[in-house]
């Protein structure tokens, strides 16, 4: 899509709202929407915030142009003066976010927008949009990382992706949550993601036999090549070319970053035989390079099969999150202001406990260990609360009030900070190697427990006392009210 | 992501390929490429083709800018001849294809390249893009819309879409599949797909009671209004203050084009409450929607309650294709021409039989039976073969010669079509309407064992003996030559 501006980019009943909020009178009422999830993909134990630059450049951009007026008008629903509202439309509120690469648990806000209510529904598509699908590429790429040991992955799914904000917006996240490059080209040219790649099947079919497709292609790039050796059968002819290659072309110029990439077939059983030929040939240097449907679970049975394999490339199941290719971020009503700017919280009850949401403007701290650097517990808190880290400070599990924990020697972090106040950005965008970097060291401040991929502990987010005095208050009111 | 020409948008393989061709003089070779798939998604019997307008639309525009010049320059790897010849690139190859909305199976090419090696090469990675993300959402949301019934199915999946293409993209290729609309604002902009959608719970919770929010929406939009009735209760408060307004504010006036939403807690049981609630209230006219995380098998299992729903919204599953979200379409090397332009076809190898794959520049028929309209079988021939229909077919299974079937009484229609000639469009692009009604329209030429989600009978894809005999003959030939 050839649009830098996504205004329209929203769901059809945002606009009917707005246009309602208009009509009757709520238009200037200022609201309050969390962002936030119920449930880590995968059964993991947290997920990774991604998404946020571009939701930092959507709102920067964010208007709605004639064409786009004209096109709202031809669907005769729209007051004119609805239609002049959105035409000088720019978003003027805050706008509160954890920085991306943080790692996030359900419940918690990712993002919290305090603004008009008009402009609050109209961008909520597009900021669900863009934290559900890096979060959710961000959070998979990170499990496959992990899963690789400290071997390099590297994001091969181009081809495969939900469209091309999907290819090229999916391997940035996948970058976040840990990878090491990508196989996109204009992934790299837009964000410097690293990309790289050698060959397909095609260019060895193109030549008369697979050893000279292997010489040819050494003597163009002598550095670096990766050769693709399961074009006719791997143990007979792609790794016994692939070496001769590398003697003839490489080794007599001193070159020894070359690998081989094994792309079918039985991965562990191949590359252990692959690596064996490479080193009684005398090619310890060679690097192996697996690819083929890989994802966190084959890689984590690869590795204890003992497979010989320096590089994954992962393709279709990162790009796309295929085994839990949702993530069910919300953006949910927190409060409103009434007119002498008081907070009013808000809640959504529902018959479903998990899906009552936590009412009111809020603060969200992490606590780390002072002594280990670990991560204890997140809290919720109201907006205008502090937390005094100097006196031991007790916690207690919303849903189980009986069960406390006092904390000691401990750092609260206030992990939402603001990236837009009054319609103006904040917030200096980190270049996207930091954001790998710190994303990589707060995994660290996490426990193996909450980091296993089955039955992960499940990490504490409470609630302050009184946060969870307005809550439980409300849904006492809200029996009685409906 | 805010650009019109995505040449970019390539695997670094396809560059360095390309570059690499350059360089060892395979710059103007043919080369014959077929985008095909080997299983359906979902265990399904048929998947359908989409994507193509977008192809057509990246070919046109293809070429690359001096600032993609310029960075492919920096990685310090490409020829400053081969990056001359990308600054003056354009496709002037051919490209046939199935139109979109065709019931396609695995092994048939779906599109085929003709172009010089280089060109074929860098255009693989947005083909297969493309053609892999539509024909998944077309596939799945037919299956769903299929499951309904007759019911309405109307795509809701913009938020939890991987990416804007994703849910701008792929509310259209929905919309192939059999979706009557979309939430999407901007697909109904770009592609004419009718969008709906009235108010979320926010709407609800802004106004002081259920009532007043229903009633203050009936007054904005008398026409078409959707009232979400689960915020608080939906039996107890939805449905009642639903009810009381239509009768209110939209009777009176002669309105009877309005409907209740469900979307949260037992939808079966909860549609039937409705409905009696709805009829006990004289609201016959009154219709129902249902939403929360629904597809094909959650409505068949409604239906099979006997569910009271007139329309079904389907968010997450249908937009990301949840079950499956990968569709496997490869792009192979099917032939290359001499320097005599004669064709000479190309196999790849593998250890699995099911990844051989269909050498040569193929047609594909399918034949229809004159008397039911049903198609009978598919047919790939060499591209130079013609079928005479006047004349008993007897065609045989590739895998299992010894079954033939004998057809009489047929017509043949070849399933590709010319979209490019060397390098000029030739296809006028169908009206996405019409493109919907062709494939609903081919969908009924399909036997319903085809159709059925459990265990679909394997619809026939044949091979010519012209064709049967070349792949044999070259796999023949591989075992001695590797």
């Amino acid at each position: 899509m050839d649009r830098q501006n996504l205004g329209m980019l929203t769901d059809f009943y945002e606009i009917t709202m707005a246009n309602g909020y208009f009509k009757s009178g709520l238009c200037d009422k200022i609201t309050y929407f969390d962002v936030f999830f119920r449930t880590v993909p995968d059964g993991g134990g947290f997920a990774i915030a991604a998404g946020l630059e571009q939701v930092v450049k959507y709102i920067k951009e964010l208007h709605f142009t004639k064409e786009d007026i004209d096109y709202l008008r031809g669907k005769g629903l729209f007051d004119q003066e609805f239609l002049n509202y959105l035409a000088d439309f720019r978003f003027t509120g805050d706008i509160y976010a954890v920085p991306e690469g943080t790692p996030v648990f359900p419940h918690e806000p990712i993002l919290t927008v305090r603004a008009p209510a008009i402009q609050a529904q109209i961008i909520e598509t597009y900021i669900l949009l863009c934290i559900n699908h890096q979060s959710l590429i961000a959070t998979k790429a990170n499990r496959i990382v992990r899963s690789a040991q400290g071997r390099v992955v590297l994001e091969f799914g181009a081809r495969r992706a939900q469209g091309a904000d999907g290819a090229v917006i999916g391997a940035r996240a996948a970058y976040i949550g840990g990878c090491a490059g990508t196989s996109c080209v204009l992934c790299d040219q837009l964000f410097g993601v690293p990309a790289g790649g050698t060959m397909a099947h095609s260019w060895v079919q193109m030549f008369d036999s697979e050893y000279e497709a292997f010489k040819t292609y050494c003597q163009i790039y002598p550095h670096g090549a990766i050769l693709l050796v399961d074009t006719y059968n791997t143990l007979k002819s792609g790794v016994p070319n692939a070496i001769q290659v590398f003697k003839e072309v490489l080794l007599p110029q001193g070159i020894n970053d070359f690998a081989i990439r094994l792309d079918s077939g039985d991965i562990s059983y191949l590359s252990k035989k692959a690596r064996r030929m490479l080193d009684d040939a005398g090619l310890q240097c060679c690097k192996i390079v697996a690819s083929n449907s890989l994802d966190e679970y084959l890689i984590r049975d690869l590795m204890m099969q003992g497979a010989q394999i320096d590089t994954f490339g992962v393709g279709e199941r990162l790009i796309t999150a295929a085994s839990t290719p949702v993530f069910g971020g919300v953006y949910k009503l927190a409060a409103v202001e009434d007119n002498s700017g008081n907070i009013i919280p808000k809640i959504k009850i529902s018959e479903n406990t998990a899906k009552i949401t936590n009412p009111h403007f809020k603060k969200l701290y992490r606590y780390y260990d002072n002594e280990s650097g670990k991560a204890l517990a997140d809290e919720l808190c109201v907006w205008d609360e502090t937390v005094d880290t100097s006196a031991p400070r007790t916690i207690f599990d919303p849903e189980a009030i009986w069960k406390t924990k006092t904390l000691t020697n401990f750092t609260a972090r206030e992990l939402q900070i603001p990236i837009f106040k009054n319609g103006q950005c904040v917030y200096s965008l980190p270049a996207l190697k930091d954001i790998q970097s710190y994303c990589a060291q707060q995994i660290e401040t996490l426990w193996d427990e909450v980091k296993r991929f089955e039955n992960p502990h499940t990490y504490y987010v409470d609630l302050s006392k009184r946060l969870w005095d307005v809550k439980n208050k409300l849904l006492a009111e809200a029996k009685g009210v409906n």
